[in-house]
Formats: structure tokens, C-alpha cells, sequence
């Protein structure tokens, strides 16, 4: 335990901004314009060329290749990713509801894109599987299972599954069209309105929609794709009715890989270090439940479904459709924003760990081209998944050479070994899926977790996750980022203000609640305002400090207009010898505000005239006052303290300038300390000085202006010229 | 000018909060429960018989009624309101595209609950422009005035004007439900996100929706109602194609009657303090239209399209559709928001000026209980209108007697004297609403004044007012909140951060770029945060406070990682008898957040041993740390200044831990200093503390900090074991 028995001497004037500015000159700085700040950025021809080459990541990376160092591990990397990104290609298109071979093109042509863009070279590019449920959504409502095709002129002469792909390339190019757009504005920071407890409730409630989504396919039933709010209500319901007509043989066999998978990768993780290679067990279970579906004929004799005929090779390009692109506007932003976002966090995780930096914007252009040219070959949308990168980067990737072999391997399977795949039945596809959803459902353990420490950041994973299982993915993404931002303004809005008392003996103020040892001086006030002041909380301050110093100025000041037109009625009606100018009543507002007849103008203080033309000041603190039934006043000072008021917008300002002035004219001085520069700054901008709120009441420090009051307080004399009684 | 001779002179220990807590015993105030509170609330029987009283206002202001100095007035207030209600509920329902009677219903059914349930004594309960047109939107989308209405089993064998008043008083009835609801339930503080800034933006739109409504009476040509995204677009559009077929008997009444209404509107203000009522030019100028019309038979001589059959008396009450409800729902939400902000903030006005209190949740629930008895009357939503109000009160009016009676006066014209309106052109009630839009429209001036003010302000004025022309007035209001909320997040997201440094010979600390005579101890740096911490920010401190102090602290760490494992490598094979335990890392990382995969975790602490297990102490700020390709770095201490922080998140805590860690870590000493008590309070609850971050590194003053460090550094010296060089 360090005693400190240091000593804290200071001496030096009392300051006020005011004086404090009169002494410590400030040095006139020049801020750049916008203007300038684009000049320099494009004078410099070196960064010029920068920004150019930048553009292509793949050039510096690949002059730095190491290829003897290197090549291997992207090598075998490549090879253990290519076989995991078949097989999440497979099994997520089933999440897209689209046919198999589609899963796999998206393994691999945005992955040519990003190779040559990215800035990443550990994560590895191709489906997700929130983004594929969510082009799933997109795909089931336009082309339901049953039931006619959304009014599109271009599905005539198309099969169901090719409707089905034209809807998901065409909302996939658009996608990356947004992407591409918020990469070139530059906007690539509103990921960060995506918080972790955010995203964590997103995808928590994405896992929740993926399982069901599979359900149908581990039981073996049909059930056509619902979406829109309560979808996941309705599926479930339609998957009650029919529980009866479950397939056993798919069931069975989803159970039984269900649980291998799941001791195997508990196994994996437990000897992690002690094994070489993680146990690729889901690549042997698939190869497993293709022979056995092949050898003993499944779809024939259990009426298993299976993945069945696999397009071999590749199809032509396909232009998007405007009247698709028009009607899913809506839902491709969400896509666009949870793409990049997942992929980004996962890149920078990996760029921390690798030291070299990646770049948001880059990545936004990279992800938009990828998803425009994979969408223009057929193939859906593509971020990164976690488990994939992790393999890829565990295994010894180094550079997205390995992303290059991995689409390789993909490419393969698509030309020549699709075949292989026909037999192997939809549900065992479905487990894989179900039993890597492991680590997002583990994350409601989070919610015990924040409620015990915040309740606020609790109720926005429960409100984003509720939302989100609720009315879908991309509604409740919407309403998850309304709540996130109601926490920040909710945060702002209801603090706990106090009332500061100087600790005996030293500068410093603290809430008089919590100490004993406090000094007060009378007549004096020090109230803290602990937050911004805005829109949404200027009422609330006000009323806080009303309820601070005892008595509301307004108040008293109508009361004391009242008791002087009394007074002065009495005074003509004795008919004192004094002349008087009875101006109605004299408007000496001099606010430059627009001085609108908006609705919700708060205060008219046009209607309240503080000075009276009487022949005498009144000494509203004497006996008279409460003779008169004005309340007493005993406050002579008010000290704001605005160590923490770190921004003020017009409502503040205006609420502050009739409050202040309410308090001026009941002759209370207002102090205004610890105010920030930049702070100080907007109370110039705003004109917010006049003759009666001047810039001497601001102070550095409360006890520069405690000092100043408790002096002023003393040699301040009330000296009523006229004592009145009751007459 | 006052100069400020007084001197600051203070002389006490140095202390930290550790030290100023021994010294200053806090005390242990016991916070209230939700609990306590509620019991307190509910076991003082006085204040359960005053909330009990409350709810029925209507007691209280009765029986302090002063029946001769006030009856008069109110009798003059009640007739003269009355005749502008008429007018305004003739010329309102055409907004709301009902028939015109129904707008005297909404003059008359509303008033009678409010008269019972309403705080305020001064406000003109009946419809309002804004409201009508909502409710319009609705009425026109559901029956709309070509082709067939909407679906509802309700509408077989209904004319389409009554379908449209079913629909009118549907969503009306849902609306009073939303009202009341949010009264019961205390949610009248929402009010509060609707800043002065929107409420302009908004109103201003919706002038300009109600000019495009209009304008089809005043041309006498029939389009059929628009609603949703950019129908004010096909609706001019609509307009401008038949153009030709402009009534001109139509347009030039309306010329003529906006002309000399304008004209006598503007005499009315110039002489208001030398008129004693002002000339109730509308009344005239119906009259005298009416009577032309009838006269010269308008309706057969010109086509002119006027008022037409009036219901006599009232009809029997109706249940709200349910089937429309449902649909309505969305658009019922901003219409119960709306009518509210504007009644209570007109109400709040009169409060002040008259020097009542009025209470916000109770007139929820007052005009919540109006709008659902009015809407089983067939009337539609009511709230206030700031011109028929200014009536009210200005003509004497000081209880809601006036309401009452201008009430009645809307009865009798219902009852008996509708026939007479029967020839008003419509053309003339559009005339007027339009001449009425001034005060709204200039709202648009508002623009400049922002833009010079706070950029910020005006792009939610625009932004707002934008939406809600473009996109709808429900869906505007929604974008303007979004963006208003936003524009918080936004101030508190990008501050300017600053370095301070000491104001020579005092113990002030400022922007080091703004003053000459500072003073900046080497190896110290203070670093300002000048906003609240939270998601969208911690990212961006980070980021500049890596840019004030000059160095990457986990870059940094990881350079010396690096270089101490070549060490141990040379130790190793120069064969120094050293005995090492070589454990492959020492995973010292006691975070109890819980460190779930997920896909965001910003950094893998784990990775990076800051201790290895050498038999030396490295001094990284000898010549050696550059040798061996390490940044030095002359950073001792680092003080954060946190005064006005004034709160933090989750996000805000784990990002903070992570880069004091890493700077402790390359041997910077963290001082976090004026941190409010709130928000010390906030890191002990999220066990912010461990074995490397503790309490000692929080100071009360910048100055104590500067205080203790100074001299800590002064006595340091750092003796390394091994004065290594390059072997």
C-alpha cells in the first residue's frame, strides 16, 4: 500500500476564461477546410500512386511472396479448405434453397475476385451460413415451394430452380453493388454501429433460424419455405402437423452423424495440440453416407432425398433482373451490411494476429466485386464463415493462394466429381449444418452474463435476438441497431445528476450525499451536470436543477412581477410624489432566434418584464418578499459544472439560455466551469451571449469560482431604498 | 473588466482516489429499490386518493371555478373558437377525404372527454391539418376514389363514404388505444426525442402535403387519392395532366378569397393591440361564397363541386373494424405520436404562460379516451390546432367551459343549420386551408439559420423534412427520428481528442497546440477523451490515442516478444548456463468476460506473453531494444483524462482493458484521471480490475497525477541485468 505524502502546493490568481485568456495568449491556429484537406490529399503524387496500387492488394502481397517458404503450406492449407468449402457450399445452398452444384460456385468464383482485391489473406472467402439463410428468405418468397412465382416477367419459360437462382444471383449482385458503392464513399465505419453484443444476438438468433430451417431435412419432410415476420412460427407449426410422416431413415442417420460429428470435434478440440491435423470428420461421414445411400439404393427404398443431379461444369453468365433487384432492395442492404461485417471482424482477428493491416474500405470493394462477379456466374452470396478460415489459417495458410486452391478444389468437383455427390441423402447435410451451429447457440449463456453487469447492453441482445427470430433476420437486424442507438441517446438522457460541496481543506468537489467533512458556503449552489446536454434531456436537467436549488425561477419571477405591479398600483393610488413612465410593458428581448410560431416554442418570455419602472430596486430577500407572498430567494450564487457536458445542440442551447436567464433575473449569478474548448467554441457559434449572459460567468476550475463567489458574496450589501411595510 | 487580483491558494497532500478514499470516508448511502419506491408510492393513501383524483381533472378545476369573473369569457372564447372549429372541421375533412360533416362531429364528440380528462384549460380540442391528411393517407389507401377498396368483409353493402368513415374511425379508435396505452403505462417522456429541429422539418413537409391535397379542390379537378412512397410526385403528376381542364370558376374564387384573406390576415396582425377582436375574415368569406354559390347556382351554371348533402344530427355509434386495425397499424403509431406532441406542446405553452401545471401521461390518457369515444361517433382523430387554440385563448377563454360551448355551437350547426353550408364551393374550403399553411411553409427559412449554426441541426431539418414530403409523413417521421438519434450517436462518436500539457506555473492543463507557455514533462503524455465510450467509438480512441502517444503498443510487444525469443534462441545455443523452464507460453490471462468464439473477438490476448521465463530484465529504452529491430519508446506514463466520460459500455470496457493492458504491458505506466464517480462506480462492477489493471491508477486531478508521476519518474532507474549487445 503506497502512502502518498507528497504534497499538492499551488498559488497562483484566481482565473475566469475571461482572464485566464488575458493572460496565456492562445495561439491562433489555422483549422484546414475540407477543401484543403482533398488538395494536399491529391497533390501528393506519391500517395496518389499509393491509392492506385492500393487498389490492387494483390501486387505488393505477391512481390513479397516467399515461395519456398510459403508455397507448401498454402498448398496443403488450400487442399484441407477446399474440402471443407465443398462441403459448407453443399450444405449451405440447402440454406439458400437452392440445388446443390450452387454452393459449390460460390466456393469459387468470388473467391478469383477477392484474391485479386483483398486485403486479407488468411480468411477464406465463399458462403456464410446467416447470408445464405437470408438469400434463402429472398428465394422462398418470391418463388414459394408451392404456389405460383412472384409476377415476373422473366420466370416464364424457367424451371422452379431457375427462378430460384435468377432471384438469388440477381439479389446477390445487388448486394454487392451496395457494398461496392459503400467501399467507394468510403463509409466502411458504420460497421461499428454493429457492437459485439450486437452481432452476438444476430447471430444467435440466425442459429436459431438455421436449425429450423433444417429441421425438414432431418426429419425427411416437406415444408415450403415461410418468410416474413412470424416465419419461424409457422414453419414449426407445419412441421408439427406432419410429425407423424417423419422418415426414420433420415432421422436415424442425422442423429447417429449428429452425435459422431459432435464427439469427434469435442475430441479435436480436447487434443488440439497433441493432434497434427484436426480429425476431418465431415468429410468422412459425407463419404460414408453417399456409399451407403449408393449401395443400398436409399431413395428408392426409404424414399430418402438426396442431393440428386448436380449441373456438371459451368453455366453462362446471367444478368440481374431489374424487377428481382427492385423487389428485394430491402432485404439485399441488411445482407450487404452483415456480409461485410462478419467478414471484416474475422479479418481483423487474423490481421491482429499476422501483424499486417487490412483495410475496411478495400475490403468493401473487394466483397462488392466478388459478390457482382460470383452473382454474375450464378452463385450466391459469399463473406466467410469462421470454422473455414480457421481451418485455413490452422493448416498453414498464409496467402489467399490457399483461397485460390481451395476454389481449385471446388472447380474440380464441379467439372468432374459432382456425381460423386448425387447419392448423398439432403439430411445428412442438414446435421452437418445443425451441429456446427454449436458455438453460435452457446452464446445465449452470454445474457445471465450482461445482465448481471448491464442491464442496458442485456436488453439489446435480448431485443435483437427476440426481433430477429421473430420478424426475420434482416427486420430484426433494423430493429436491433434502433434499440443499440436508443442506448447511447438513453444512456446520455437520464444521468444522475448531483449537487457538488467542497472537501475541507482541499480544491476538490464531490457529491455532498457521499462525505461527511464537506463545506457549503451559504447562498451558493454547485450543481454537475454529468453528461451532453441535447434534445432528449434538457427538460430533464432543467427539472433536476429546479428541483437542486429549491424553487423554480419562472416562478418567482412571476410572482415578484405580480408583487410589483401591486406595489405600484398602491403607489399611485397613495399618490406618492414620483414620476413615473408607465410603459406598458417594456420588451427588452433581445434573442436572436427565430422567433417562429412553432407549436412547441416553450416560453414566452416576452410576457415577462424584469425590470419595472419603479422608483426604487426592491430587495426581494427582506421581510417584505414573503409579505408580499414572493418566495424568498436565498441562492446568490449557481455553479454549473460542465466537466462532462462534452457536446450541446441548438435544444440544449436554447433551454440553457432560459434557464440561465430565469435565474439572472431573479437575481441569482450563474456560473459556468470547467467548460471544454470545444464546447466553449459552440456557446460563440450560437450567439448564445447577450447583455444579460456574458462570457465573464465561465470559469477553469470550480475553485477559481468559489473563490470569486465566496468573496463577492461578503462584500455584497443590499441597500433598499425604500423598506416597505404593509400599507 | 473586472481584473481578478484574488489569489488561488491551495496546500494538501497529493492524492489518488485510493488515498483520497482513506482519508475521506465515503458514506454508505443506501440506493432505493424499484421495490421501495413503488411500496412508498403506494402506502402513502394521500397520494393514492390525489393519482386517483387526478385522473379526473375535471374535479379539481370545477370547483375553484369563479363563475362571474370567468363564465363571461369563456361564453365569448367558446362562440368565437366555435365558428373557427366549424370552419377548420368543414375544411379538415377534405383533407382526411371524409365528407364534411364529419369534420363538425370531430368538433363536437372529442371535446366532451377532453373536457373531462384534459390537464389543460387552455387548448382547442378538434382536428388538426397534419392528422387529417395521416388519416387521410390511410382512407384513400384502403378506399381508394378509383378502382375497388381493399379487401374487408365489412365493406360489402357500404357506400364508399361510408367505407371511408369506417376506416377513419377504425384507425382513429386504434389510435386513442396507442394514446391511452402509452398514458397508463407512463410513456409520455417519448415525446421528449421529437426536438424542436424535427417537429419543423416534419410540420414543414406536411405543409406541403396538405398544398398538394389541396390543390385539386382549388383547380376543381378529381384525382384519386395517392398514398405511400413518392406519391406527392404522381399526385402532381396527376394535376399537371389535366391541367386543361382546369375549373376557371374554381381557381379564380380560390384566387380571390386566398388574396383577400391574406391581405386582412396580415391587417389583423399589423393592428392587433388596436383591434378589439380580430375580423373573423374566414366566417366572412364563407358567408358571402356561400351565399354566391347559392345564389347563382354554381354547382349546375359551372360544375363548381361544393360541399353537397350534410348528415342531419348524429349517426349511431360504430365498432371499429378489427380487419382494419390490423391493416392501419403501423400508420395508427406515428398518428398517436403526432397528435400527442402537438397537443401537449401547444398545452405546455398555455401552462406557462397561465401558470398551471399540466401533466403529460394524463393527457395521454385524455386524448386516448377522446379519440376512442369520438371515433365510435364516426369522427376522426383529434388533437389540437395552434391556430384555433391562439382563438380560444386570446378571446377570453380560461376553462375548458369554452371548449365546451364551442362544442355545442358545432352541435347545432350539425343539427340544424347544415343545409346552410350545402352550396359552399369546396374550392373555397381549399382555399383557406391553403392561405392557413403561411406560418408552416415559413418554417422553411429556418434552413439558413441552421446551416450557419450546426451543420448537424440542419440535416435533420432537411433529412426529415425530406422523408416525410418524399417517403410519406408516417414513414418521414420515422427516417427524421432515426436520424435525429443518430446525430446523438454521432456528436459523442467523433470528438476532437487533444494532448494537454501544463500551463506553466499553475495547475491548469489545456490543448498543448492552443497555448505558448506549457509545460510537458518527457515520458509523459495526457491524453483527453473528450466524449462518453461506448461501441461505435473505442475503436476510434484507440486509434488516436496510438497517434498522440506515436507508437503501436502491441506492435510494440510483439517486436519485443520476437526479439526475446532470438535471445533465448542465442542464449540456448551459445550454451549459457542458465536453467530455463521453456513452458510453450504462459497463458496469464484471468479475463472473466467470457471468451466465447465468437466472430468479432477483437484480439487474442493469449497469444501474446508479455513475461518469458529469462533470467534478465531487458531495458527496452536502452541502445539494445534498436539493435534488435525493436521501436523504443520513450512514453513512462500516459494519463488518460476522463472527465468527461461520462459513461462507458461493455464494448467500451473490453476495449479499454485491452490497450491499458497492452500499454502496461510495454512498461507505460496509465493514470486515469477525473473519472466521474458514477463511472468508477461502472468499473468496479464489471470486475474491470485485475492483477496488472488496479485502483492505484486512478487520480482525483490531473495535477495530483502530473504530482505523483513526475517524481515517481525521477526516481526511477532502470538498472538492467544484462547489458546485452549484438554477439
Amino acid at each position: 500500500m503506497a502512502t502518498l505524502r507528497k504534497q499538492y502546493v499551488v498559488s497562483r490568481p484566481v482565473f475566469s476564461e475571461d482572464s485566464f485568456a488575458e493572460n496565456y495568449e492562445k495561439i491562433n491556429r489555422i483549422h484546414k477546410t475540407t477543401k484543403d484537406h482533398i488538395r494536399q490529399y491529391f497533390s501528393d503524387s506519391k500517395r496518389v500512386k499509393k491509392a492506385a496500387l492500393s487498389l490492387l492488394p494483390v501486387i505488393e502481397w505477391m512481390r513479397s511472396y516467399r515461395l519456398k517458404q510459403w508455397l507448401m503450406g498454402d498448398v496443403v492449407s488450400g487442399v484441407s479448405t477446399g474440402l471443407v468449402a465443398i462441403m459448407q457450399g453443399l450444405a449451405f445452398s440447402l440454406l439458400a434453397s437452392l440445388p446443390a452444384s450452387y454452393g459449390l460456385y460460390t466456393a469459387f468464383f468470388p473467391v478469383l475476385a477477392y484474391f485479386l482485391l483483398g486485403t486479407s489473406r488468411h480468411i477464406s472467402v465463399g458462403s456464410f451460413p446467416v447470408l445464405s439463410l437470408m438469400v434463402g428468405a429472398v428465394v422462398t418468397r418470391l418463388v414459394p415451394e408451392d404456389g405460383p412465382p412472384a409476377m415476373i416477367p422473366a420466370f416464364t419459360n424457367l424451371t422452379q430452380d431457375q427462378q430460384r437462382v435468377l432471384v438469388a444471383s440477381s439479389i446477390t449482385f445487388l448486394m454487392g453493388i451496395i457494398q461496392l458503392a459503400m467501399g467507394v464513399f468510403q463509409v466502411g465505419f458504420v460497421v461499428m454501429y454493429l457492437s459485439d453484443t450486437l452481432v452476438s444476438g444476430f447471430t444467435t438468433a440466425a442459429a436459431v433460424h438455421i436449425l429450423v430451417s433444417q429441421l425438414k431435412f432431418v426429419l425427411g419432410l416437406t415444408v415450403p419455405g415461410i418468410s416474413g415476420p412470424l416465419a419461424i412460427i409457422y414453419t414449426l407449426e407445419k412441421l408439427f402437423v406432419q410429425i407423424h410422416s417423419t422418415n426414420i431413415c433420415d432421422l436415424v442417420m442425422s442423429v447417429v452423424i449428429m452425435v459422431v460429428v459432435f464427439i469427434v470435434k469435442e475430441l479435436n478440440d480436447r487434443y488440439r495440440a497433441k493432434l497434427p491435423v484436426p480429425i476431418p470428420i465431415e468429410v468422412i461421414m459425407t463419404i460414408i453416407a453417399c456409399g451407403i445411400s449408393y449401395g443400398f439404393n436409399f431413395t428408392e427404398r426409404f424414399k430418402v432425398e438426396v442431393v440428386g443431379e448436380m449441373v456438371s461444369g459451368y453455366e453462362a453468365p446471367v444478368a440481374p433482373n431489374m424487377d428481382i433487384i427492385r423487389d428485394g432492395g430491402v432485404e439485399a442492404f441488411p445482407m450487404a451490411i452483415v456480409g461485410f461485417t462478419v467478414a471484416f471482424s474475422v479479418a481483423k482477428v487474423y490481421s491482429i494476429k499476422h501483424d499486417y493491416a487490412i483495410d475496411g474500405n478495400q475490403e468493401l470493394i473487394a466483397f462488392g466485386v466478388s459478390n457482382m462477379f460470383g452473382a454474375t456466374f450464378r452463385s450466391f452470396a459469399a463473406s466467410t464463415s469462421l470454422s473455414r478460415t480457421a481451418v485455413q489459417e490452422s493448416s498453414g495458410g498464409r496467402t489467399q493462394i490457399a483461397g485460390l486452391i481451395s476454389a481449385l478444389m471446388a472447380m474440380i468437383v464441379t467439372i468432374a466429381l459432382g456425381f460423386l455427390l448425387e447419392p448423398l441423402p439432403r439430411s445428412v447435410l442438414g446435421a452437418l449444418v445443425i451441429v456446427n451451429l454449436k458455438g453460435m447457440l452457446m452464446q445465449f449463456t452470454e445474457v445471465p452474463y450482461l445482465w448481471r453487469r448491464d442491464r442496458i447492453e442485456c436488453v439489446v441482445w435480448v431485443g435483437t435476438c427476440t426481433a430477429a427470430i421473430f420478424l426475420g433476420l434482416d427486420l430484426g437486424l433494423a430493429v436491433g441497431l434502433g434499440v443499440e442507438l436508443l442506448t447511447v441517446v438513453f444512456r446520455a438522457q437520464f444521468p444522475r445528476c448531483s449537487v457538488l460541496a467542497n472537501i475541507r481543506g482541499t480544491d476538490l468537489y464531490r457529491d455532498r450525499k457521499d462525505y461527511l467533512h464537506i463545506y457549503e458556503p451559504p447562498g451558493v449552489k454547485i450543481f454537475r451536470i454529468p453528461s451532453p446536454i441535447f434534445f432528449a434531456n434538457v427538460e430533464f436537467f432543467r427539472n433536476k436543477l429546479i428541483e437542486a436549488v429549491g424553487f423554480n425561477p419562472l416562478r418567482v419571477l412571476k410572482k415578484r412581477n405580480k408583487a410589483l405591479r401591486k406595489i405600484k398600483k398602491m403607489l399611485q393610488q397613495n399618490n406618492y410624489h414620483i414620476t413615473e413612465t408607465l410603459s406598458s410593458s417594456p420588451e427588452e428581448d433581445h434573442e436572436d432566434q427565430p422567433n417562429l410560431e412553432e407549436p412547441d416554442s416553450p416560453c414566452h418570455m416576452k410576457d415577462l418584464p424584469f425590470k419595472m419602472d419603479l422608483p426604487f430596486k426592491v430587495d426581494w430577500r427582506s421581510e417584505m418578499a414573503s409579505d408580499l407572498g414572493v418566495p424568498r430567494v436565498n441562492l446568490q450564487s449557481l455553479l454549473l459544472d460542465f466537466s462532462a457536458v462534452s457536446f450541446l445542440d441548438i435544444s440544449a442551447l436554447k433551454g440553457l439560455k432560459a434557464i440561465i436567464k430565469e435565474f439572472l433575473r431573479v437575481d441569482v449569478e450563474v456560473y459556468i466551469v470547467s467548460c471544454d474548448a470545444h464546447v466553449l467554441e459552440t456557446f460563440h457559434r450560437f450567439a448564445f451571449f447577450d447583455d444579460e449572459i456574458q462570457t465573464f460567468m465561465f470559469y477553469p476550475t470550480l475553485h477559481d469560482a468559489m473563490v470569486q463567489v465566496t468573496e463577492t458574496n461578503q462584500s455584497s450589501n443590499y441597500k433598499p431604498m425604500l423598506k416597505a411595510t404593509r400599507l
